[in-house]
């Protein structure tokens, strides 16, 4: 019975950033699953799907990990089948996050009524970040909730986050803006995640990072930063740095605060 | 029943922290209370019972506010009765923490069986931080949870936060050791307070604030701190300038992170 409790509740606390910027979008994740501490494996939270020229669409994952893999799975075999509306056919993006929030809810709804049979009170819930463009629209980037429904990033709101999004977001706050350049969010999503990671061990290196330019429709590449990777360690030890040395040019506290 | 509703319920999101140094205390606390966009209230969430030159406990509290309240009365009812153990006679801090403990977990059930007969369903409990000294010990902080049990602070563990305590944790990870000293603590936990209220509209100034110098037993005046504080002002935006200085001194990232 334990092995199937682990299986079934496998929780990601993961933490997954998503951003949109006039010049285009960064996305990340960490790739650690947990199911208590004896139990911690590595899987992917970013998946890409595209047709090259015509649209290219990216989604990230946070919650009961065997909800999200059937979600994830339930997209790929339509694919597979062409048959009836998918994601490579789909002709927004809106209605793809519609369809994912239909999967999703029904997937988790589903494992629900199962447990409540065997008396099994779990999360089997998922939350998905949907990120993208279609050949004729603008990028788009949406937060699908639990329950199936979902937003939209405009640009007051560049960023969502999913999972374990609290330790990283002050930094986000300040430093992301719809005219952020690319570079500059790659650097506050670094920071973000040392932040979270430093906070919360059950979210973990390595971070995959993708960043999609605006109306490029090509396949990022990507990367996989695992903790010694040079870049990160240099933001890593900069940033600690920098902390501490701003931390210490404050003035003094007046005496009243010590009274 | 809408005014009843929210009196019952009437939940913090509060955020508290302590830290114990070497050289003392220090306690910090927000003041608003929060029971939905409409109905913002300050209150106090701090309490300070003391003996002078033989013991000075200081209470914070975050959670149901009328569990909070109930608890701070109960105590403060017991020392104006006189008999029995009450703040201002029990031997040690850890049975002070105990005491307020079986309060708070008490208090949070009645309610909770109340609240089943008339079907609501709310959060009931509250969770405290207790610090002080008493004659003849160390100075002590601890935490106690809703269902009554604590924890304490230890040199590896110098500080508890309670309420909304994720936005704010960051930065005093990086900052705060048992060997900081008292203006270094200041400094960090108005940061730490900041980066909370700009992420959490319910967390809000002013913030009350206290220092307590070890073995000194006198009752610190403290001081509250609100929004247009001078110092406070020239710590945040001297904050905010740095955060975005580091960030701008990083190195570009390498061509491999946008691929």
């Amino acid at each position: 019975m334990r092995g199937f409790s682990l299986r079934s509740k496998n929780y990601d606390m993961t933490y997954c950033v998503g951003i949109r910027l006039k010049d285009g979008m960064v996305l990340a994740s960490d790739t650690r699953t947990n199911a208590g501490v004896d139990h911690i494996s590595t899987f992917k939270k970013m998946y890409r799907f595209g047709v090259a020229g015509e649209r290219m669409i990216f989604i990230m994952t946070a919650g009961n990990l065997a909800t999200s893999q059937a979600v994830i799975n339930r997209l790929r075999r339509d694919i597979r089948q062409d048959s009836g509306t998918h994601l490579l056919n789909v002709p927004t993006l809106s209605e793809a996050a519609e369809l994912i929030g239909r999967y999703s809810a029904q997937t988790a709804q589903q494992t629900r009524q199962t447990a409540a049979m065997i008396q099994d009170n779990g999360s089997f819930g998922s939350t998905f970040l949907l990120a993208g463009q279609i050949k004729g629209y603008g990028m788009r980037l949406y937060m699908i909730y639990q329950e199936g429904n979902n937003i939209y990033a405009t640009c007051d709101t560049p960023f969502f986050q999913i999972g374990e999004s609290k330790y990283g977001k002050p930094i986000l706050d300040r430093a992301i803006n719809h005219n952020s350049n690319l570079d500059d969010a790659i650097r506050a999503v670094l920071v973000s995640f040392d932040s979270t990671i430093r906070s919360n061990l059950s979210v973990g290196f390595p971070i995959d990072l993708l960043v999609y330019r605006n109306n490029s429709f090509t396949m990022p590449q990507g990367i996989r930063i695992t903790e010694d990777n040079p870049y990160l360690h240099s933001i890593r030890s900069q940033w600690s740095q920098g902390l501490l040395d701003i931390l210490r040019r404050f003035d003094t506290p007046p005496p009243e605060y010590l009274a």
